[in-house]
């Protein structure tokens, strides 16, 4: 499926664009002036240029082409505009306007659906956010970029439901380093959906984690036909709303979705090799450890620490996400022992005990990342403490980077710590402020693995 | 129990204050000089002067009395050292210095311990990080200030068996706008341990809240009985590390710690009115939520949000934690009506939809805020739409404050959202960035309610 046009079209019509700072058509405007690198033009009726840039009436008065036209004109103007990008043989449609399905017009909705097939167009929306792409520079999101922080490249891509979520995701994403490649708002879905989406990022260059924000689906069987396939070269991650009977209501009065029974929607995920998570900050949590890192070969844990307590919580968590800690071997042992200070205690979870420095770490970490028993290594560092220094992120970085061992950190604190959180983000080594949540994200590595090997073996 | 001399004392002894910037006797003696407002003697046999300050040989060669003495000296010397303080009339200690039970010198820790108990002093560690009291600037932490910055003044307070894990705690903190009375890492517990302060912070005029980190316990019937009293008063919210085999295995050679089984800890943290917590952003999590708010009377949560995902996230969290979402009154249902445009849905949970300003969020809650039959109040902020204000934490806080109903905030995002998160914050409404940590919050203030009620009952 090609949809080039709508992710990395090489021209845009903005079709409501304004002068008002206020108006939806003028902060879209400008955000494609900030990041979009192809050709924009402004389309309102009413002025003859914007920001500089010349206005046309409408997109057919435009006479170069037009690949992609972004719509946010009021409702009862939208259906000839958007007959008007069809006659002009626009290829793509984000439609942001809304008042159609949603405040109960479905039969205008049905309306604008004609036109958009009759000229065989595809189209985001309406009533949606849209589309931001961090690598064409694409950017439909009207919410203004003061309140709303545009993630930085990299490699999660995230189709939302929901369009506040999905603006509330993005901006939060940006805070936490956490970078993305697309996301898509697809509002009333009146053209393109879960489904078809999925399977556009499932061959997308810069997509290498799929995240979903559902409260319904269209067509069950297409999604699970699509995520089979897709699962097998990308992880997905879904977080379904509307399992209980309360949000089951409420998700219908919000998207008119049937949410269906808790049970049958883990069981499709199940099926179709999507991990499913429970809130919002799991979606992120999980999203970066599989966009980044390898799936784990088995399920045998190695934790290096400098805190006692945080090792206590990271076995715990490790037990109850049915992993191990892995066990050392007798040379390993030996090995350890010897470059270790003697109050170190040279098992697994590994304490390295408060005045560790750097070289104790890099020590461990070199010996634990050649032990064919270990899976995975889990580094947890208490940034507090005097004797560790900022040179630790490079030798974990180094580990990391030489023994293609998935390397995942633990780290909680304030600004001090979280610059060196940030700092490993950067080198791929997604690192998470609890024991639990860095050993639940490395459990999806973990299912993520088996996912990919139960489908090897099908094929 | 008088431990006034420990947290709040008149005069203070560092003992092994340095010149030199890397050694915890030169942080520690530049951490009282920031924030405590009593005496200070620094006490060092080698040095006449440190940063200004005469130094003293030893402590018996100051004049004037020393209510608390700061032990930063090497095992070796440390008993002699306390000795000292003994005969001077010393009353309480903070033991920082290393090098006892922890190392497997149990016999050198008794004899510490006889000496403590001869002159009847009371002291914390050894082997720990030992006091932070935000009051009184008592601040033994012997972390530099610019790797752990230190919480403000706020209602809660924090036993830590784990210093390590403490640290990490109170540079959290600070960070997460999350204000603390008093910390206290007692280490090898020589003297005072968890129940003892559990017991003392019940007491503490500006402790609301008690947070624990716990292995093991050395006194369950102790700590049962205490905490049975103490929850009466003031909730105890208890992680508990080392419930599983991996986990139990590891405390014991982290802290020496028999961890004894989950289901055991479970049932004496129900038993004893505790609140137990699954890790550590949880145990942040429902300590802000239970000192600033009331508990619950009951069980009925009206949401109200300006996105509709958020809604049906938080209506899954409420059914999913045993709570419900509030009927309206009939009266309140058609005051919304009337308040309300037609495209706004009035039911719980109460979209107010994307367009949402504050006006409308005001006359939501004002209506909500008065219904009888609601106990809290949940409010989600996405502010990343342009139509909302920041005049929307003025309404939220007002009707928080005139209604006297408990009020919670979700809203996720990035720096324009966390500034106003804070501000709820200081205004005493915990703000949670995903629906279901709120919701849990909020369960808890609902647990809270029914321990109280319990222990009423009882009495």
């Amino acid at each position: 499926m090609d949809l080039g046009s709508l992710f990395s079209p090489s021209s845009v019509a903005i079709v409501g664009a304004s002068r008002d700072p206020k108006k939806f058509g003028n902060v879209v405007l400008n955000n494609f002036m900030l990041t979009f690198k192809g050709k924009i033009y402004p389309v309102n009726p009413k002025v003859d240029e914007i920001m500089g840039l010349k206005c046309y009436p409408r997109v057919s008065s435009i006479k170069d082409k037009v690949d992609l036209a972004v719509i946010i004109v009021p409702s009862d103007v939208a259906i000839e505009t958007v007959e008007d990008c069809g006659k002009k043989g626009v290829k793509s449609l984000v439609i942001i306007t809304s008042g159609f399905s949603e405040v109960g017009d479905r039969e205008k909705e049905n309306r604008l659906g004609e036109v958009i097939k009759k000229y065989k167009m595809r189209a985001v929306g309406p009533n949606c956010l849209g589309i931001l792409d961090t690598y064409s520079g694409v950017d439909t999101i009207f919410n203004p970029q003061y309140k709303l922080n545009r993630p930085s490249k990299g490699p999660i891509s995230f189709v939302s439901q929901s369009g506040a979520l999905g603006a509330a995701v993005l901006d939060w994403a940006h805070s936490e380093f956490v970078g993305m490649s697309k996301f898509v708002s697809y509002g009333n879905g009146i053209d393109l959906r879960e489904s078809e989406l999925i399977d556009y990022l499932g061959s997308d260059e810069t997509t290498r984690a799929i995240a979903l924000y559902l409260e319904g689906l269209e067509d069950g069987h297409k999604f699970i036909e699509t995520c089979m396939r897709v699962s097998k070269k990308k992880p997905i991650i879904a977080l379904k709303a509307g399992k209980s009977e309360a949000g089951s209501k409420a998700a219908m009065s919000h998207t008119g979705s049937l949410a269906g029974s808790a049970n049958v929607f883990s069981g499709v995920f199940k099926q179709c090799g999507a991990i499913e998570v429970g809130d919002v900050d799991e979606l992120f949590d999980l999203s970066r450890i599989l966009a980044y890192q390898k799936p784990l070969a088995g399920n045998r844990i190695a934790v290096v620490t400098n805190g006692g307590g945080f090792g206590v919580l990271a076995a715990d968590a490790i037990e109850e996400c049915g992993m191990k800690l892995a066990t050392f071997s007798p040379a390993a042992e030996k090995l350890l022992r010897d470059s270790m200070p003697p109050h170190v205690n040279v098992r697994n979870p590994m304490d390295l005990v408060g005045d560790a420095d750097t070289k104790r770490y890099k020590d461990a970490l070199d010996i634990i990342a050649k032990e064919d028993g270990v899976d995975c290594i889990l580094v947890i560092l208490l940034m507090q403490v005097s004797t560790l220094g900022s040179d630790v992120i490079d030798s974990i970085t180094e580990v990391y980077k030489n023994k293609k061992k998935p390397v995942v950190a633990c780290s909680a604190g304030g600004n001090f710590t979280q610059l060196h959180m940030h700092a490993l983000e950067k080198e791929g080594i997604p690192a998470y402020p609890t024991p639990r949540k860095a050993v639940k994200a490395i459990k999806a590595l973990w299912e993520y693995g088996k996912i990919k090997n139960k489908n090897k073996k099908i094929e």
